[in-house]
């Protein structure tokens, strides 16, 4: 084949790609905001198609020659083909490596599982689940084997969400985080500060609604480009940066639960409304690793959401949109408020200071399981223990215990280490920021458009055009350094707490 | 190729088809109702690659094979998967019969104009948009010259919406309805009644949002297969039974805008989620004919919608959505206001006695302009000229006359007929109903399942595993007739307005 004939199958298949993803996106987004609830059956049908001529255009031998021959003269052809079709190649050796038979019966195994998971949660049923886990974890230890036989299975699943991530980075990073946050738990825990009475207040879910449009809109986000819609667990979707959604959920009793996932998912969603137009169609048109994706909505999140500078221009839309819950609220109380710490059970409803032991435990007790050093059956009771002696709480039954996250049950083992690294590398990129302008002083003012030009300018524009390793180290201005995110939360938390 | 081979390649090509079809059911409806507004771009692509690969599906020699090899041994398949392969064959004719770039340049043609006419209809433009239907006419002659070259073109065009219609029978129908309802709308014009209270009321959107609930409920729609949206334009769309959606448009000053288009998509809904499950993911799995839909959906909003025996439910939901807007108002003043006539400028917005007009006026014209008979450039005058003969109204501009409908610019030429015989349909429908039960003491009971049971066992069920002329016999109990559908809007008309 001719390098001239590869690039222009590689469009072929970039554009058919595309479209296949686009329509599946779609499906997923609208299934799980607006569909109807019987919907689902014949969704999966289609998806499950769609998903099939995906498979058959990649594993094609013919997609191989073509992703062979362009990323075999890396010399003559320009960056973007390029890096178009080493990502390419990635896909293709990633799903090439499973028969096809194979990589359906996964699909459908997790597709169960999920189900299975979501009456075994309700039911805080661990034993139901517990079968389906170990296939799980059987199926992905024989994918690892295949994909890479020479590094341990763990690392290779790292690297489905972390590019170049492992075990021996890793170990001392989450050692590092445990020796530092935990004493500093246990000490905020033993202070504790009282609720101000705005935490206490109801908020009608239609206000919350025109109050999110006001928080996109503080957030820079454009509203034409980025719809919101509702779920019971936010995410951030759609398959261009013309066509973002965001979802939340309303909880009248807590006005803040919205808030902050909106700002969240505002975070990812910035992140793909910056990749540059010529990326945005083909493969290289969103996000690098979902570390640095988590980087972005973390960053919006917790390192400007909830800075004492950002509670200027965010009291202000919050008296605005609820003009009686708010009254007499100054921005000491919402600042407070707004990161009070203490050791709870709930992943996804954690503060600032304790969320990166929730990872910790995780990625302890995901690794031994991978490893063949915990059995599916001890889980439960290790989980609990993990609480206990990290987090000091006590797990009543597995709802809220190790049943709580959906990861696993979708056979995303080796997902959550990068919650954690996103916090740490959104720390270091702050420093960063800082030495170019005065970061604080711009988010006082409502104003976060310079922060989020400097971040567009270092990492959004590119999509996945850089290697992730050049990215990070291009916005963090040196590698990934635990002391700097721990140094952060003890700075933040002693002045907070008056420790 | 041996039967049982020609059965098995059919299901494979019914799957596939069915995936792509719900893929494209989804983005349609996703991109009108909450996508972003610039992302209707990438959207195009999507859908352009996902409708060439249902083209070449479709149009592959295999194809035409299995289908012929199907359809020719009658004698040998039950009847669903015979009914299926007949459906298929006529969309597979349907296709063949353009060249790939032929189709795909009028799919663009159509794109482009549709686009044109959105902005000529804003600039009350026509000169801008008649070249794009020039070339829109050219190309659907065309198409009518391959496919059928025995019939005049304009009826294989109507073919393509109403089975079996054409124009020998058209001619009389219009006729009639020209003949006796021009002098009762100039009668009841001539007497005109005053307009209730309640239609000069405010009625705040979110609160019409919680009022389209109740009225769904009314009518019996399942919210766990058909949820509902908001567009400009009020249409029906999702891919099957269990996943039905229906829009509306809500406009604060006049609530029975609304209310009438839920009612009115709400009938196109059950049409839909009344078909049988084991034809849902098929090529029958939908309506029928285009005028047997408008059938449903007109009986709906206008023959159970708009009577007096169902202002007796309405009115109590109405008072429950609308405490002080509805204060004191009674059933007949509700009646009333819901049917005051008097001859318009706008189709969509006429009442039921003018609305036959609308349609026999496009039928005229969109005639003589495939026969050739009118030109492009003569046709608004020509539109204003039948306005004045016929409804006795003045058309001030191109906007709230010739350019006011989408349908010639995306090709649909043939159409408009289906409207007006739809509402004869429904009214002979109503008439065999009639013999079987009392169907206004259902009605004013709230109680709407005997009537969607009736039309679910005569229509709804069989989606299109029946021919059109079967179904209609069935339900309507003999042949059109114009006079049946005049003399009840002559019975309605002359009571409420005393004539």
């Amino acid at each position: 084949m001719t390098l001239e004939k590869a690039i222009e199958k590689l469009n072929q298949l970039e554009r058919a790609a595309y479209a296949l993803k686009h329509a599946q996106d779609i499906l997923y987004v609208d299934g799980d905001t607006v569909a109807p609830r019987q919907s689902w059956k014949a969704r999966g049908e289609a998806l499950g198609y769609l998903s099939e001529l995906e498979y058959q255009l990649m594993v094609s031998p013919e997609t191989g020659d073509v992703l062979s021959e362009i990323t075999s003269r890396p010399g003559e052809v320009d960056e973007i083909t390029l890096r178009r079709a080493e990502v390419l190649k990635e896909a293709y050796d990633d799903m090439h490596v499973l028969p096809q038979e194979e990589y359906t019966a996964y699909a459908q195994l997790t597709n169960e599982a999920s189900a299975v998971w979501h009456e075994a949660k309700v039911r805080s049923d661990f034993a139901s689940f517990a079968p389906y886990l170990e296939r799980i974890i059987a199926a992905r230890r024989r994918y690892a084997a295949l994909r890479n036989p020479e590094l341990p299975a763990y690392d290779v699943l790292l690297n489905l969400y972390e590019k170049g991530a492992c075990m021996a980075d890793l170990d001392p990073f989450f050692r590092t985080l445990r020796e530092e946050l935990s004493p500093l738990i246990a000490e905020v825990a033993a202070h504790p500060l009282p609720t101000p009475g705005f935490m206490k207040k109801t908020y009608p879910i239609a206000q919350q609604r025109d109050f999110s449009d006001r928080l996109m809109l503080l957030q820079g986000i454009d509203p034409e480009r980025c719809s919101i819609g509702e779920t019971e667990h936010p995410f951030t979707g759609g398959p261009n940066k013309w066509d973002v959604r965001i979802t939340t959920h309303y909880h009248e009793e807590d006005v803040t639960l919205s808030l902050f996932s909106v700002i969240h998912e505002g975070g990812h969603a910035l992140y793909e409304l910056g990749i540059r137009d010529d990326l945005a169609l083909t493969c290289l048109g969103g996000g690098s690793t979902m570390g640095i994706h988590e980087s972005q909505s973390r960053f919006y999140e917790n390192i400007l959401g909830r800075s004492r500078a950002y509670c200027t221009p965010l009291l202000k839309i919050l008296k605005e949109s609820f003009p009686a819950q708010m009254e007499g609220v100054t921005e000491e109380e919402l600042y407070r408020g707004i990161n009070l710490s203490h050791p709870s059970l709930i992943r996804t409803e954690a503060d600032e200071l304790t969320y990166p032991l929730h990872v910790m435990i995780r990625y302890e007790l995901e690794k031994a399981l991978v490893a063949g050093d915990l059995s599916v059956q001890e889980l439960p009771g290790a989980w609990n223990e993990a609480y206990r002696k990290y987090l000091g709480v006590e797990v009543p039954d597995d709802r809220r215990g190790v049943l709580q996250d959906s990861h696993w049950s979708t056979g995303y083992l080796g997902y959550f280490p990068s919650y954690a690294l996103g916090s740490a590398y959104g720390v270091q990129m702050l420093h960063q920021m800082q030495a170019s302008f005065d970061v604080w002083a711009t988010v006082a003012q409502g104003n976060l458009k310079p922060i989020t030009d400097w971040l567009g300018q270092k990492i959004h524009q590119y999509g996945k055009l850089k290697l992730p390793r050049d990215l990070l180290l291009n916005a963090m201005g040196g590698p990934l350094d635990a002391r700097e995110y721990t140094g952060y939360l003890q700075k933040k938390y002693r002045e907070l707490y008056q420790l």
